[in-house]
């Protein structure tokens, strides 16, 4: 007699439950930061928790990260105001809004926006520490221990049009890049000093649901063998997103699979699978996150982006991210970074980021020949970003004054970027449409009974490429995470 | 007491059904071309057929097209060796493989190459007339009865690079634009003799399952009322795309709503949901159409594509379509076609696609004041552009030679074709994931038994936007539409 396989495509019926092997209130799946804090939300809410990880510890894609989380609002934390800003909830709220893009989730943002200095507050009472202190150059991560930098486009044109610009990303205290694993340390020991029942090297395969629609459980396998957990108030999937699924992102997000370097851990969509399998809707699963690490040093943001045309394609001056998201919306897989000589410098991410050196020359025009451009391509477009910069402006695509300087100091370098040559990182950021509460929609945005998502496993405050800041999807996991297993533990 | 609400979100269980109003063994969901193919196969596979039309009337998105279809191999059809061609079915694969974008359903291309020479005869077969002729000029629609044109980029770079060029749109005879109707009328003329059971005015609210996930009929309304179609063999959903719901469109295709001319009847997704509703997977939800008819006259084509910035972005020999899809992915809504005195002519469209001068000007100098652009960013752009011109090259965007030419010849011309001012057409190409033989898959690509799809509620040959040719969405419509009609009678 065959066992019936199960999948996580399809839920299993109550009916065909041989066995309750586990009973539970909350069922929370991956130990990444939108699990632990779902689970911690939901124990101390009072219910019993089980905590399901596919591999042997706890982390996630989070602990691959450098720990940021983007906050903010309420006035500023501490080291926001140390730094000289004061930050209003209305000026985080627009930034985050417009970081939505075309269909930003306004009840998010806004829950979101009037809560992140109690959340910041919240995971320093996990035992995060966070420096006092604040870098203003910026950078992609701190190579120290500190604390606040500028995470994002905030100063950079359009962002800086809609909402007063302020530093947002929080790093914990942690010396080096990397503070995703410190971060994620100090939540699983929250994790293990509670009742939570954590269960490693166990996988969820499918959801287990009454005719209804109601989510009941998980068919749970561990070394090859098939368990049923009941719980009885919710499951809530922190399961990750789908960068690591090949099939899911030629079918949904080929664009970013130009991008060579996808970060993930398990990350193969099945909480995005399982949320489908009982009707939840998943939205925008084009989008992701992709970054190339080209400054710092600052003085590279004065250089310009130019593409296989040699053509300028963006404001230096925004989110690493932003620039290489819209390096990836261009036809050709060839771009340079170009420098004179008075802002030349080796990029600090050079060798991790593999930017080398495309091209050298005395004079612009050479650097075009050695590049193999089209006579005048490169140079035309220098000419044009020298004759406004020499006045202070870049009309066609507004960098702001502070980065501006004529190109003009020889000799010349172009830096290889290239897609096939440099270090190109993704992750998804389509998932499961969900309330801010972390219930589950369906297309008619009617909730699924106790289904919940966070993290990556949903759409959450960062859903649009071109908008993502650094530390908005640690901000978002654990915040909705938080959110979800209150509401799981207490329905 | 009430009666339960039924939803295309989501199934209504065999165990639930009150009573079988009616019952037949195909049911199809609208009555646009691959509806209407998949009943008439149905039925002539000795199936009981029941088409189900939301609306008054046959015809759907369908009827609102130009009628073309995109079909050759097999060495060509009459009108294309009339016209000196002889189409290879592997051009045509090659060509439609590179058209399917990065994930390309090379199992659908390669049934459809083989295979498009008869359909094409089927289609005739059914009472459409095609006469015996082609335009050799670049246009988007015969104005005239004749039938053969060149309807996508198959001439042009990097097409032309893959597959050998020949053109492939086949036109019914019908006088004027809008051979869609014509075509529809032709194929409602077969319905109409044939056994099926057609029920107009009547919505497909609710697919009926089984608990195995087996479907095995709908839930229909009409005038408020509710009845219970058994389909005993099958459910095939044609019910078009979603471009007329704005839900879903922000929720998957946000970037398509900026093109202001959705061309829809009902497309609402209710197909899609339904297909979801039962774990169908859908995907590349992102892709759609868009075009702007802004050629004939052909010399148009001689001009260049400016975006905001003064930039081109696209080989302005591509298919029409292509051409917009590149204009959507710039940023800004700004768009001008520049032209000079020896190619100006009105935009044959111009009044219908809004398309009027944005500026004139005895210099460039005096056209890049007038549209208000930075100093320099046009005009280094045409200086650039007719620099390699001179010499019949296009070294950056790879224009083939016939169209090159500088612009130099004053006075000189601005067409503004502004997204918000000019008529950006839309539909959308995400869709349900099928086989070739229309039978849906779920997440895992495992068929679900008794559901099939055609048309835009899948995702078919069409599912890169920046692929499209005129005529492929009716090839595919009406050819897998026969596809799943033949498999759902007779599985």
């Amino acid at each position: 007699m065959s066992e019936p396989v199960y999948s996580r495509t399809r839920p299993c019926r109550v009916a065909e439950v041989p066995r309750w092997d586990l009973e539970t209130d909350v069922a929370v799946v991956g130990f990444g930061a939108a699990g632990a804090c779902a689970a911690l939300e939901a124990v101390r809410s009072g219910a019993r928790v089980a905590l399901i990880e596919a591999t042997s510890g706890s982390g996630g894609t989070s602990a691959l990260s450098g720990g940021e989380m983007y906050v903010g609002g309420s006035g500023g934390t501490p080291q926001q105001r140390a730094a000289g800003f004061q930050d209003h909830t209305e000026d985080l709220y627009r930034y985050l809004l417009m970081a939505g893009g075309p269909d930003a989730d306004a009840a998010k943002v806004r829950l979101y926006a009037d809560n992140s200095l109690s959340h910041f507050e919240w995971m320093q009472a996990q035992g995060l520490v966070y420096k006092n202190s604040f870098i203003p150059q910026r950078i992609v991560e701190p190579f120290t221990d500190d604390c606040l930098i500028w995470s994002g486009s905030e100063e950079a044109w359009p962002f800086v049009e809609q909402a007063k610009p302020c530093p947002r990303g929080h790093t914990p205290q942690w010396m080096g890049l990397g503070g995703g694993r410190y971060l994620m340390d100090r939540l699983a020991e929250r994790v293990a000093e509670s009742a939570i029942d954590v269960r490693y090297d166990t996988r969820a395969v499918a959801l287990i649901a009454e005719e209804s629609g109601r989510v009941q459980g998980l068919v749970l396998r561990r070394d090859g063998q098939d368990s049923f957990l009941r719980a009885s108030r919710g499951v809530v999937l922190c399961a990750g997103g789908f960068v690591m699924n090949q099939e899911l992102m030629r079918q949904h997000a080929p664009q970013l699979m130009r991008a060579n370097m996808p970060i993930g851990t398990v990350d193969d969509g099945s909480g995005i699978l399982l949320g489908q399998s009982v009707g939840g809707h998943a939205i925008h699963m084009d989008q992701g996150f992709v970054t190339l690490p080209w400054y710092p040093p600052e003085q590279l943001i004065k250089g310009i982006f130019i593409n296989a045309r040699g053509q300028r394609f963006i404001n230096e001056d925004c989110y690493h991210g932003r620039v290489a998201q819209h390096a990836l919306q261009q036809a050709g897989d060839r771009f340079w970074l170009l420098l004179d000589h008075e802002i030349f410098a080796e990029p600090e991410f050079g060798q991790f980021a593999k930017i080398t050196i495309g091209a050298t020359g005395d004079s612009w025009q050479e650097v075009e020949r050695e590049l193999d451009l089209p006579e005048g391509a490169l140079v035309s477009t220098v000419e044009l970003y020298n004759r406004h910069a020499a006045r202070g402006q870049d009309p066609l695509f507004r960098k702001a004054a502070k980065w501006l300087r004529p190109l003009t100091q020889g000799p010349f370098v172009a830096l290889d970027c290239r897609i096939d040559h440099a270090a190109w990182f993704s992750f998804t950021l389509g998932g499961l449409d969900t309330l801010p509460t972390g219930e589950v929609l369906d297309a008619s945005r009617r909730p699924i009974a106790g289904l919940y998502a966070a993290g990556r496993t949903a759409c959450g405050l960062p859903r649009w490429g071109a908008g993502y800041s650094s530390g908005m999807s640690l901000a978002d996991a654990s915040f909705f995470g938080r959110e979800a297993g209150r509401r799981a533990a207490t329905v």
